[in-house]
């Protein structure tokens, strides 16, 4: 059955723009008065909605919407790690208390402490837990994300999370990309050195997620208090050479993991707060999507990623939320990207390719992230008549209307 | 009647806490699993809830929570503009893209913008867009706000302002208290130099707000784009003799107003994002409530008021949202206070604070901002068992319980 959703005062395609570089609002394709036709979870046609409708045969279905709303692609958090067990509301007072993040983590609080309590929760705990988060993100106006493990650690733990991911995204209408994060930290109680667990999981828990189809994304974080440039380099060209699509946590503190990325050809490099002008010309001149996290530079309260400087060098810059529990517990893509964009000086077109077709070719999906014939019918509708509206309201104008593969959501 | 409201999984009562300088967490007043008796709209008892319920008496009320809730004062948001017509998503789009703030006013955007609009709508209208942002702050946990005039810039155009301000407190739950904010800009279309217009309100509108009990608090922008150091030094003096309350919008681009607001006994200086050690200083040896408004440094991507330094050189630091169309159109002062808090590392003490009794002093308001004996019954409940959890999810936690004398809003 065809369904046709209209009118909207402005429908915000996203389409034909560039994958890298500066976006201006004049280039953006709004149509005026536009709506959709939807078949089979895919749009067929879009236009204006007046001629649309012509078009009508006797079993379509009109979802016809009263008052004003503006259309755009359904957000795509690109990076999260919703995937976790307990608070760490501890580490946030420390912090806000002065207490440094590296410093909190030696301490025994950072991502050890959430290791600790999500290796506790046993799998319906955690599917619980991760289906509510996801629920929220659907809820917010996100149509997909990325999901990490990297809280278990161990073999059994990183895949009972990687399986907790698959599931709630059968379960569930959001999709759910997982990415394999087991190089996240070198867990304390490994008896072995860094290399050697990371050799450790390329053995014994890599071979069984391609087994097991639980994910073809393998990630590492690059820094001072996790993984060397050196460990990255032998982790990243082993996880290639078995066939997985690589990223990496990268600059989030000091330089170093951005050039391995583009070195290797990742299809993103996350956070980049330190990123120096060498490494954003490194990445401007690469393949790699640059993955702006500005839920953790407020998290943290630390800069944000230089994403004017990306853009201008020619880079392509995704944003997303980040949200885990620890340096990043908001959880709010649509706000977090409007008060990077004001901090940036990014165009609306640049805020949100960041998070929709910019943020698609990050997690290699081809079939989202703008609204034309043959992309998914992943639509969102904020209760407005001007675009420049939605992001104005840094994150009080929320969603009204979703669908997710042309069905209405909320 | 009397009513008792609890069991609370904690009740942060802000009680016993200096007006001034720095602020520890272990200082605080925590009651586990407390209880409030109310009567007439005051708290007439706070304790434990199993030692205040043997009191009961046979007509008294149980309002008996279940669940985890931990209870706050009603937040007070001592600096908005909530009173304007119109939208001012075209100057947002402008400024994301780089034109900078005072260059969007001189191109006829900016303030001048609001004032049109402003102008324009009938009482009526502005009465109902007024309204709505009211209850909406509300039902945000905002139990008092501060209103100012300021987009009118006639004399009957500001007393159309101050009286929707009246109406919407009278006739909503939430405390409005009006400032009569004339001396915002120098209107284009007045005919006269920035001193003959101050005369003007000065002689003309002062004297019917007085008249009229409208407002006893006058407010004014000293800034480049605005007024200067001598003509506010000029119109404090004057608007002093006349009895009336000063504050001022000060430092927000340059230095400069926040003397003014100290030689006059301001009872704030409002803004600050551009004072140095010197006014840090000033402020931190007077009277004047020191208030930081992170909405405008989100609002226009700027740095924050230096707040640790203010409150480290023993200043009263209140913190409100400057809810307006321009500059701060999120409107959301419990994420922008926990962002702050993030980036200029205030203990959940100070953060608190600084919306609550530091800000209640800010507006001369001795009956509100901490819940103790013979205070309002102005209280919010957060939906957890540790007030760690608030700020820790940067605004997502919302209230889930609201008090406004006693009365149960939500």
């Amino acid at each position: 059955m065809r369904k046709l959703i209209g009118p909207f005062s402005q429908i915000v395609t996203m389409n034909g723009l560039p994958l890298k570089g500066t976006l201006h609002d004049p280039s953006l394709e709004v149509i005026e008065k536009g709506g959709i036709w939807i078949e089979n979870e895919l749009i067929v046609k879009i236009g204006p909605f007046e001629e649309l409708i012509k078009n009508r045969q006797s079993d379509d279905e009109i979802e016809e919407l009263g008052g004003d709303y503006v259309a755009l692609p359904g957000m795509i958090d690109a990076h999260t790690h919703i995937c976790f067990a307990g608070s760490r509301a501890r580490d946030y007072v420390l912090r806000v208390g002065g207490t440094p993040y590296l410093e909190i983590a030696r301490q025994g609080g950072g991502i050890w402490d959430s290791v600790t309590k999500t290796r506790q929760a046993d799998f319906n705990q955690l599917l619980s837990q991760t289906g509510t988060r996801a629920l929220r993100l659907l809820n917010d106006g996100v149509t997909t994300a990325e999901v990490k493990s990297g809280y278990g650690l161990t073999v059994e733990d990183e895949l009972k999370m990687l399986k907790v991911i698959r599931e709630v995204h059968q379960n569930q209408k959001i999709d759910l990309i997982g990415t394999c994060l087991a190089a996240h930290i070198c867990p304390k109680d490994f008896e072995g050195t860094q290399k050697e667990y990371l050799t450790h999981i390329l053995h014994e828990l890599l071979p069984k997620v391609k087994e097991e189809g639980l994910s073809n994304r393998i990630d590492i974080f690059v820094e001072e208090s996790a993984f060397s440039v050196e460990e990255g380099d032998f982790f990243l060209r082993k996880a290639k050479e078995m066939g997985f699509s690589v990223l990496v946590h990268a600059d989030q503190f000091h330089p170093g993991g951005s050039q391995l990325a583009v070195k290797h050809g990742a299809v993103s490099a996350d956070h980049l707060e330190a990123s120096t002008d060498k490494e954003i010309a490194l990445l401007a001149n690469s393949d790699t999507i640059a993955m702006a996290l500005p839920g953790a530079s407020i998290g943290l309260g630390v800069e944000f990623t230089p994403c004017r400087k990306l853009l201008d060098a020619g880079a392509a810059l995704a944003i997303a939320s980040d949200w885990n529990p620890g340096s990043a517990p908001m959880g709010d893509l649509l706000t977090q990207a409007a008060i990077l964009g004001a901090y940036e000086k990014l165009s609306f077109a640049e805020t949100i390719a960041g998070v929709t077709f910019r943020a698609a070719a990050a997690l290699a999906l081809s079939d989202r992230g703008t609204l034309e014939t043959g992309k998914l019918a992943d639509l969102i509708a904020f209760p407005t008549n001007d675009y420049r509206e939605i992001l104005y309201h840094q994150g009080k104008m929320r969603p009204a209307k979703i669908w997710k593969k042309g069905e209405f959501i909320s």
